[in-house]
């Protein structure tokens, strides 16, 4: 097995030699990744990297061994590359999918592979941070104050601060969604943390050659009972308050109740997170006007919905014109996704100019559902038969399709949670090179993360499966000896001037006028 | 629930007060608990306790609140008691067993029960200590070095130091009770760090008036498998070249090959645990001649028998006989301990007075173990007649019997590993006053302990079921951003000495003459 995989990477190295990438193939034989996170890379230009970056390249010429035996052979300490800056504030709004990735997905292009995992990162990151465990007080809130966040979870590097933490309320109906402690005092009875809202800091805006507000969305996890939540009923989005000129334009309902419901007796929920995200964005681009922005939308699975919604209202109430009549462009990664609503909704998404792309692998049954008969697949004469319909969906965007069974790292199991996980789409996506193409790791993202929370790596490289965990589950001894679980901050819940942005926006509802 | 058990608790102070031991009742109208662990409790005197304990007495008058929100109304500061130490001095040989523990048990002796405990904590931490993980590099042997191991167990107040490790080949038949990697690349292929010896500290040894040489035994944790794994099949004692006079003196088979196995091919294990115990015992009473010293062996479950077996074998070669003849008492304090040998073999161990006492709950199958036929309870012309029989056991020492349906802080169920579980074991001590007598938490020992790996507390206290458990399984991210499992320094072996010490013993095999 360790002859026949090193061979593989030979091969694949080989093709990629002569394929039209030009990788410097006589420094690196055993070498299955080249790409550092940062490093610039035109579509023709040699492959460059930085050991800054957290993620190196790496031989992987004996994946029988555990990942912690690589060879280090290939680790030599190269200079950044200065055009790096320069490089992505060339091609931006094409990552942003300003063109709708035309070109950029067949073959990959590599600066949009590392732009969609950074963007997923900030995902996962929002369900890294979340406590499930319902033993514990703070279940259903966010380990981690807003200033900690990144830090936390050895994200420094990212370059972003979160300006707001997003809750929702959990009296809807998606309770497999909400996670609750069994303890019977805890931070907040009816609001789960479901994500936050993250500014570029100067840095990184540098780099990125402009302010990026970025919205991150938390899903669920590795259960996927809320499927059989969603009541699979399409209601119309103006029905919830949500302007919209087309009173066809509909979306599930379960999604649009937990972007617009809230609990005017809970600190955390009594803004609904429509309005926790309008008036953070308002007052953001405030902020920003005088600079390039951009607005990128991302979440996983059901925070996936959420991401399309919002994108979708953000752009619809016109939040993203600027006084100077500029559009900050919003676009929205996605990550195994759902369908959200109807065709109407779709047209409108693509008139608005809202740019999705999602990323999903084949044989996650999320991205099948809702809609699972009538949807963007059949025939548009059926469709147009269907439209009247409740349960007639459709994807909206731009999908970019993947397959776990191509990555050499990943068992060949039907579990669907495995195939549903997040840290799992961004190995494929590392590996991931073009349709028919080799999976090669092209920076070397580390695979171990893949069993974070699944047991999808496979056994012969001995990574824990499910490794994520806290110590003592957050129970610590305190000066008498006694196990306690571990006092956390109270969360910042939110602004005082968020009505006052509200009533701005034209959204005050009459609790607060 | 609340009300009830708050009377409860106020009944029980009430019966206290009337028993012979005098309880403050003005002072502690809803204290469940009174006892300090290192206090200085004489059976007629008022109870007191310190502060500096990491066992502080509580009011436990709202059970149904979670432990983190226990009233401290009675934490007030007390001068520790003077005259504590005298106190152990006045009454360790008796705690050690030498009047075999007449009229200590019912009532119980608060000094005992706080001993017992302190000995069960010690054969605890070779649990906590033990690295059970099969995707752990390390599973099978102990997670920290001698000298990090009491500090990284938050038991620095102990006030022992290890002087030595012990290891024992898995090439037995007892498959359930060794654990190895999935790795390829091991600390070691056959060995498995099975507990260690001890000694207690200047300080700690002035507080005991001897010097203590503790050997404690890991057992089995919650799996039960290895019961089964028995071969229930008793053979004579020196037929593995232990002395002994009777040729009819017998024990289990597992037991005694774990015992005397060994591999010279592993550094861990090339001296069996017999020669590991007999070299380091022998070593440290030469260390110690001058002083007063006592050993105590404790164990629980499979620890337990081996426990027995070495307090048997240390006495029968005549280790323990000093220079100066005195003879160093040996005791046993074995939890969950299944039968060990025949009933010639508890009459040989009374006859060379080592003593044994046994902490069982009443629930448990394993001191059941084996010998369910043929055993003490039957009647001694049975007996008699079946002593031929291989399968003819007998339980030695002295027996404590608890009952965890008597805690109220436990579940009632029949799961057979809570009602092994050595942290269960110690809570019930805590509790345990007598037959008949009321369960109240003499020191306030932290029930959550319990649960440590279990779910045998009540749910309405919400500790976690199965806290104990390590940040990330042990995968720490490297300078590269590569998340691995931590290196451990390698364990202590054995002394260049060992050898030497065995051959004066007259112990050495020709292997090493």
């Amino acid at each position: 097995m360790a002859i026949s995989l090193s061979q593989t990477f030979l091969s694949i190295n080989r093709r990629l030699h002569d394929d039209h990438r030009v990788l410097p193939y006589e420094k690196c034989t055993s070498i299955a990744s080249l790409l550092g996170q940062k490093s610039c890379i035109g579509r023709n230009k040699s492959l460059e990297f930085s050991t800054r970056s957290p993620r190196i390249p790496r031989a992987l010429s004996k994946t029988s061994e555990p990942l912690s035996s690589i060879n280090h052979d290939f680790e030599k300490e190269i200079e950044p590359v200065k055009q790096e800056e320069r490089c992505l504030a060339d091609v931006w709004r094409e990552i942003q999918g300003q063109d709708d990735w035309v070109g950029m997905l067949d073959p990959m292009d590599p600066l949009l592979r590392s732009e969609l995992i950074r963007y997923g990162e900030m995902a996962q990151a929002a369900y890294d941070a979340f406590d499930f465990d319902p033993f514990s007080k703070y279940c259903g809130s966010c380990r981690f104050t807003r200033r900690q966040f990144f830090d936390a979870l050895g994200m420094a590097h990212h370059g972003y601060h979160i300006s707001r933490y997003l809750f929702a309320t959990s009296n809807i109906n998606l309770p497999n969604f909400f996670k609750k402690s069994r303890w019977p005092k805890v931070w907040s009875k009816n609001a789960n943390w479901i994500g936050y809202v993250a500014v570029s800091d100067d840095e990184m805006s540098k780099r990125l050659d402009r302010r990026d507000i970025t919205i991150a969305w938390r899903g669920t996890v590795t259960r996927l009972e809320w499927i059989a939540d969603l009541m699979d009923f399409l209601k119309p989005i103006s029905s919830n308050k949500i302007p919209c000129p087309d009173p066809m334009v509909k979306v599930e309902s379960g999604f649009l109740d937990l972007y617009t419901e809230k609990d005017v007796n809970c600190r955390f929920c009594k803004f609904s997170a429509r309005e926790q995200i309008l008036t953070e964005v308002k007052k953001l681009l405030e902020l920003y006007q005088d600079e390039e922005i951009s607005i990128t939308i991302t979440g996983h699975s059901l925070g996936s919905a959420l991401a399309i919604l919002s994108a979708y209202d953000i752009v619809e109430t016109g939040l993203n014109l600027l006084n100077d009549c500029r559009a900050v462009p919003v676009s929205v990664f996605s990550f195994s996704g759902p369908r959200v609503g109807n065709v109407r909704f779709k047209e409108r998404m693509e008139s608005l100019g809202v740019k999705v792309l999602r990323v999903v692998n084949v044989h996650d049954i999320v991205p099948k559902s809702p809609g699972l008969f009538f949807n963007e697949n059949v025939s548009p004469v059926l469709m147009k038969l269907a439209e009247g319909l409740p349960w007639s969906y459709s994807h909206v965007g731009v999908e970019l399709a993947l397959d776990h069974t191509h990555s050499p790292f990943l068992k060949q199991t039907g579990d669907l949670t495995c195939a549903h996980n997040l840290e799992a789409h961004l190995h494929l996506l590392d590996g991931y090179h073009g349709k028919g193409r080799r999976f090669v790791l092209a920076s070397g993202r580390d695979p171990a993360l893949v069993n974070k929370a699944s047991d999808f790596l496979k056994d012969h490289y001995l990574v824990p499966p499910y490794w994520r965990q806290d110590e003592n589950k957050g129970m610590v001894r305190n000066n008498d000896g006694r196990w306690m679980q571990q006092e956390r901050p109270i969360l910042d819940h939110h602004h005082e001037d968020t009505h006052h942005h509200l009533k701005q926006l034209g959204q005050a509802t009459e609790h607060y006028s």
